[in-house]
């Protein structure tokens, strides 16, 4: 029997259709062509050697004399530093001039590792920069949300091989980050406490959606899973931005991502994903009814029209089923 | 320079990545194997003589003995007709039966046609039938939102090449169709007036943004596009619902809407699309606030990790240029 389920705290709602249900292994990929990726390339700007191909690090790890890991100012940036805030009106329109700012973490010297196959020692690096650099665009006195996120794979809006974050600050919260807020709120106004850690005792209590659980992070495919293998990585100890936890937990978290990321790949043979980190606004950085959580999307299905003009998704698969395949891969 | 704009309605923003615009000629598509598809396929459930591999119509029309147009209950249907609307709790979550309807409407009974490519009468055919069949599910007491739409081309997430659009009705209205309804109905209690009627007279005020106006219609590159060639069709008389349109009114629609996707499909080579059509929920069929449209999206362009992230979507290429595009392509 198909049915709704509602995120517990935007309200939205997917449809969990088990009618057209898919078995977790029919989501495997075929991408043979990954097998031969070098570990370096020529005409990669992010490649060892064209340093001079992007602009000058903000933010760098070296070992024995090299770098394993540079923070670059994007240079094809969306948004740019140099601008105001200023909101303008056109006719009855509103705008402002494009001003954020855009960073790319390159996150290896290698071009073809992922997260997946990366040395432990990369991926803790990464997070560390993640922390490192939101914390100093964070002091920017204009910029109110910082996303860092990352494209894998083309089917996943990447253009570029190299293994790579990205990071984008910009002076405007939107309704989309807005309005779930606002319902953890009342939520909190309501009850007292954190939506979100309410949602872990929940789900650590029906233990049938629980890939993982570490000292430091539950990781989970959520109740109301939007598409099939949606992955949510949860710290237990409340903290509502990113960058407030400790360095202990950042290292878990280091290792709980690469071994998510592990999962998936193995399991479904490197799916293109994108993943994101959602941490509060800068303006409501140590609140108590916020909770930060990266979430990982494979890009295993198409929205359609139903999804963009509704924002309710058909999800084929059981997160229940996605979470009981996970547990299941070997990754050791 | 780089903008940040508000779409009206929902409060949400874009970018207008400037430093990374791309010309509209630069989206044309590589599609060649189009022109070989044949007007009948023996294995296509919707093609002539393969009408037991469907469901029963529920509307259909004929000319010469022969239906021209069938609508019937989607075979793979995510939501059933036979379900409760009760809600439930599973623990702590809300969830409830996958109670709808989900209708399939088969356009015309040759396999290799596109609204772009039908025979006007055809388009006729098809939204009578979506007025047709959106007043029969509108008096079924559970149901409060209907939505129309059309995903064309893989990319658009559809599977069957015949020409179809599909209805789902649910039992219920999402934050993601609630929440521009609330902004509307703010702006309705502020300026009294409609938000769409007054963007209307803005924008043909600016015209930089007009593809056509027609009698009954503007089409138009909405000022806050998401994405390359996002357009829109509003009717010019006041209508919360797509149903409270006249038959005039609704002959023009057809005319407008083929007109639209001729102009798409000649101007970048037959890209894949989903178009919606947004009409107010069934309870509020009838108020002064909400105004229906059409939204075509054609699929230029992958949604990344910050749009999923935000909401914030980063569109390369400017409105006022896809509208100019679009009014300079000949469709005659």
């Amino acid at each position: 029997m198909p049915e709704f389920r509602q995120n517990m705290v935007s309200k939205e709602w997917v449809i969990i259709a088990t009618e057209r249900a898919k078995r977790p292994d029919q989501f495997l990929q075929k991408k043979e062509e990954k097998k031969s990726t070098p570990p370096h390339r020529e005409d990669c700007p992010f490649c060892p050697g064209n340093e001079s191909k992007t602009p000058a690090s903000l933010f760098s790890i070296e070992k024995n004399g090299a770098w394993t890991l540079r923070v670059v100012p994007n240079k094809f940036a969306a948004l740019q530093s140099h601008l105001t805030t200023e909101r303008k009106h056109e006719g009855r329109f509103l705008k402002a001039d494009g001003f954020g700012i855009a960073e790319v973490i390159i996150e290896t010297p290698y071009h073809n590792r992922t997260i997946a196959t990366m040395d432990p020692e990369e991926v803790k690096n990464t997070v560390m920069a993640y922390k490192e650099r939101y914390i100093a665009l964070s002091k920017i006195g204009q910029i109110d949300l910082i996303t860092i996120f990352r494209n894998y794979g083309e089917k996943a809006g990447t253009s570029l091989e190299h293994p790579h974050s990205q990071i984008i600050a910009t002076p405007i919260v939107p309704p989309h980050v807005r309005n779930p807020l606002y319902q953890s709120q009342l939520a909190c106004d309501a009850f007292g406490d954190c939506i979100y850690c309410g949602m872990m005792d929940e789900e650590r209590r029906q233990q049938a959606r629980v890939v993982e659980e570490t000292r430091y992070f539950i990781v989970l495919c959520p109740f109301a899973s939007r598409s099939p293998f949606e992955t949510r990585i949860y710290p237990k100890i409340h903290h509502s931005s990113f960058t407030s936890i400790s360095d202990e937990e950042l290292m878990e978290f280091a290792s709980v991502l690469q071994d998510t990321l592990k999962r998936l790949c193995v399991g479904l043979n490197d799916p293109d994903y994108n993943y994101i980190i959602r941490s509060a606004p800068v303006e409501d950085s140590d609140v108590k009814y916020h909770h930060w959580y990266a979430v990982i999307v494979p890009k295993l299905t198409t929205p359609a029209g139903f999804e963009i003009g509704t924002g309710i998704y058909i999800n084929a698969t059981l997160p229940e089923q996605c979470a009981e395949f996970l547990r299941g891969v070997a990754i050791q």
